[in-house]
This record gives structure tokens, C-alpha cells and sequence, in this order.
């Protein structure tokens, strides 16, 4: 049976978008950091990874592009989650009751209109939403909740006092799946490269997509302060007839860039509801 | 005497920026949400505002870059800091003494080897640094700690008990300075654009670039699920000789694109630590 890390405990988003991406039969691990989740799986503690890599709201998770450039793993898959919050409580509670409320800081303020519509709900803090309900569900406490997702409400027995309160309707995370073992098949490429910070560079090295007839799905420059590159990118894109295409997109990439790194090649993803 | 509104309360590290970006005869405004800010500088109800727009982990605040799209002002500045995060008490205690420490959960999880090093230390979540250090400041606790920046140490009158506890030493946070009138002169632009979602369309929406010599210091796209544009692109650059490859550039761009808006143009920013 295969064995699956997750980053944070059961309920958290990226426990669900494991459950929704593999098949049963296999077993999943709740890893508390990013960093320990890449090393067990270099070291083979597990043999796959679900970790967040972006979200529409918040940008790129730099962290984890650090640690793919650093531990060489591959993206292997990508699954796409449709974030919602859910204002949960412990039986016989009403909305009425409700004096404080546990979340992320991220979560409560993307439901700032909630709380300006009940004044008399105070936030309190948590270090993830998940955490939140498993604290009200096993503190059992009353005129208490919690803002997570509906997978927590399951697993913690909590009841859902209010649905999707996010303000943001199109809140989505993306989620990458990690090996040991690149793929050989997929529709998609990520891949990370740095070029000379001169003008035209970054066209010269943008060039083998248009040529190659390739659409990228994502282009992002990161600054790195301090650094031999001033700038690393990273962008995905979507290959039809693959390997020749693919083979001279990257040869034609390295002769313009002062590295390219091939970060995964996996079946483009689909989008679930959180 | 102008007013200047910053996101958060006196010592967050938005405040920090905008008290080292004006000189000392302006007055300070502490604004509890960016909606806040962008709301009531339309208004005029401030003159000028301090906002984050970017993270070097954390990657760019969507949400800034959304309210610059609706709202209509313009960047007319920027400014950097290199975020350090320091342990902080009130009089009379010593690190062995502590054991809870307060803080945003970002800045918490940026502590780590600090953490792992003080295993008595327990973290407790607030909204923001700033608040951390502004409550244990307040309720005069021992055995407390909070993490923020030295300037919040200063405004409420803590001591610093560890210094520059961060894990990461090359954390930077961009600033922009927004205006309801857009600045004439500058050596930087920032700009959105959309283009068609095929292959090539961003290839050629760069061209302008190379052709007038202009170098890009960041290039970001932004998925936008369920809108008309699949992506909008962020870009900023410098310009030499500006006025006329600029109005050259932006012309062959709105050729080329569905849509080009500039967000302003400024004097690139300098880099201090906060």
C-alpha cells in the first residue's frame, strides 16, 4: 500500500485534495511542514506528496518551489481545489450563540463581510483551519466555532452553521503531486529557468514556445535579493505532440538561459469543490 | 499637512515603510483592511497610501493588485524592506522565563529553528505582528513574548530578547505608494494586460520590450477561473529615454493584447531594513 504525506492534519485542504486525487487503497500521513514532508520523501518514508504550490488569492507557495529546486522530487500530477469555508460548531449550537470563532488569520479575513454582519462574533487565532476544528470539537466547548472546510465538519462530527461564507467566490488552490520518479507521459511541463537580467533576454528564451506552437498556462518571475540570479521563472505550459516538441523547446531554452530545470510532467489537472 | 493611511496598526511593517518613505511632516492613518485603504483614498479622504504588494516568500498580494484594477489609482512610489523578526517582552524577563509567544502564524512558521531550539516557547496566533506585541505590551504579562519588528518593540516599549530570529534571511516585502492622480515622471511602470489564451499571443505582446531595449523586473500571470480573461498579466520595467519608447511600447502592446491599463509610473525604490 502506498504511503501518501499531506501537509497538516485531517480536514486540512491538502488532505482533501489527497483523498479526491488518489484511490483508496492507499495510506495517508498528516506532515506538519513543508520542509519535513520534502525530506521524509527523499528518503523514501513516503513514497508521494501532496503539497499546495498556488492559489489564485495568494500567489505562488515559494516554499515549495524552494524545495522542488533544492530536494530534485518531481511533480507527478496536479488536482485543483475550489476553496469554500464553512462556520462549524459542536451539536446544538446556534449562530446566535456564537461568541468566538477559530480560524487562520488568511481564512477569517477572507470572510471579513461575515463577521461585519455579526459584530458579535470575535475572531480568535489558530495556525490553520483545520486545527481550529479539531480544537472546538475536542475542547467540546459551547458558543464556540470554527471556520473550515467540509471535509473537517466530517472528520471532527462538527455541524455547518453557516455555508460558503468566503467573500472571494473564486478562491482556488492548486495542488502538485510529488515523487522520486519523474514521469515519462503528460499534457503538462513545469519548469523553472533564470536568463542574463538584460533586455530581451527573457523574449529570446520565451521564443521556442511560440515556435514550437506551445501555450504556457503560467509565467512568473521571482526575485531573489542577494542571489547569483537576480531572477528565477517559472512557467507551465501544455504539449500536444510531446516529446519532439518538448526536446526542442529545451534545447532551444538552454542555449538562451543560464539554467533550465524540468520541475515535473504530469496530466494536467481537474478542478473539485473543497 | 497631508495624509498618509498604511495597512494595519503603529509598528506593522506597513507602517514602517511609510515612515521611512515620507519625511516628517505628514500624518499617519493605521487602516484595519486594504478595502479600507483603497476605499477611502478614492474618496480623498487621505492624500496618499502605504500598501504591500509583494512578498519575496509569499509571492504578490492578489488582492492589492485586484483593488489597483477596480478602484483607479495610481502607483506613484515604492520602497523595500527586509523583513527581520525579533522576540519581544516586556521589562524584567529572560528567554528561559517564556512561555507563550504571540504572533501572526506566517511569522511564527518563519521562526521555526527558533522554535525547535525553544521547545518551552509555545506559539499562540494573532491577527498581525503588530497586534502581538501591542497586547502582551498592554496586558503587561510575564512569561510572555510576542514576534514583531523593532519598530514595534519601540512603539510599545518592549524589550528584544532575541534578535532577527527569522529562519530565512532574504525575506523582502515591496511597497507601493498609491495616489488618485498618476505621477508624470519615474523610471519604473507597472502595468495588467490580458492576451488571447494561444500559443504565441504572449510572445508577441512582449516583443515591444526587446525592440525598445526595456528590461522586465518581474513578469507574473494570474489565472482568473471563471472570468473573461483566462490570465492577466503583472509586469513592471525600467525605462531610460522614457517618453518615447514607452508611448512605443504601450501602442504595439494594445495591438497585440485585449487589454493594457498602466498602474504608474515612479522613481524605483530603495531597499531598507525593517
Amino acid at each position: 500500500m502506498k504511503k501518501i504525506a499531506y501537509l497538516g492534519i485531517p480536514g486540512s485542504y491538502s488532505h482533501v485534495a489527497a483523498t479526491k486525487y488518489f484511490a483508496h487503497d492507499v495510506s495517508m500521513h498528516g506532515v506538519k511542514t513543508l520542509a519535513e514532508i520534502f525530506a521524509k520523501l527523499s528518503n523514501k518514508i513516503f513514497d508521494l506528496a501532496v503539497v499546495p504550490l498556488e492559489n489564485t488569492t495568494t500567489g505562488s507557495i515559494s516554499d515549495t518551489y524552494d524545495l522542488l529546486l533544492e530536494r530534485k522530487l518531481s511533480i507527478t500530477g496536479e488536482i485543483v481545489l475550489k476553496i469554500h469555508h464553512q462556520l462549524l460548531a459542536n451539536k446544538n449550537q446556534k449562530i446566535e450563540d456564537i461568541k468566538n470563532c477559530y480560524s487562520h488569520p488568511q481564512a477569517i479575513s477572507q470572510c471579513e463581510g461575515f463577521f461585519s454582519k455579526h459584530i458579535k462574533i470575535n475572531p480568535k487565532y489558530t495556525s490553520d483551519t483545520a486545527s481550529a476544528a479539531d480544537f472546538i470539537s475536542r475542547k467540546k466547548t459551547k458558543g464556540e466555532a470554527a471556520i473550515a472546510g467540509l471535509s473537517a465538519a466530517k472528520i471532527y462530527k462538527l455541524k455547518v452553521l453557516a455555508r460558503n461564507i468566503e467573500d472571494n467566490k473564486n478562491n482556488y488552490t492548486r495542488f502538485v503531486i510529488l515523487s522520486n520518479k519523474p514521469n515519462k507521459e503528460g499534457d503538462k511541463v513545469s519548469l523553472a529557468f533564470a536568463v542574463e537580467h538584460k533586455p530581451g533576454c527573457l523574449f529570446r528564451a520565451l521564443r521556442a514556445y511560440a515556435e514550437n506552437n506551445l501555450n504556457l498556462t503560467k509565467i512568473e518571475s521571482r526575485p531573489l535579493f542577494g542571489k547569483p540570479w537576480e531572477y528565477i521563472f517559472y512557467v507551465d505550459f501544455l504539449v500536444h505532440n510531446q516529446d519532439k516538441e518538448l526536446a526542442m523547446t529545451l534545447s532551444s531554452m538552454k542555449e538562451e538561459c543560464q539554467f533550465v530545470t524540468v520541475l515535473g510532467k504530469y496530466k494536467k489537472g481537474k478542478v473539485y469543490e473543497a
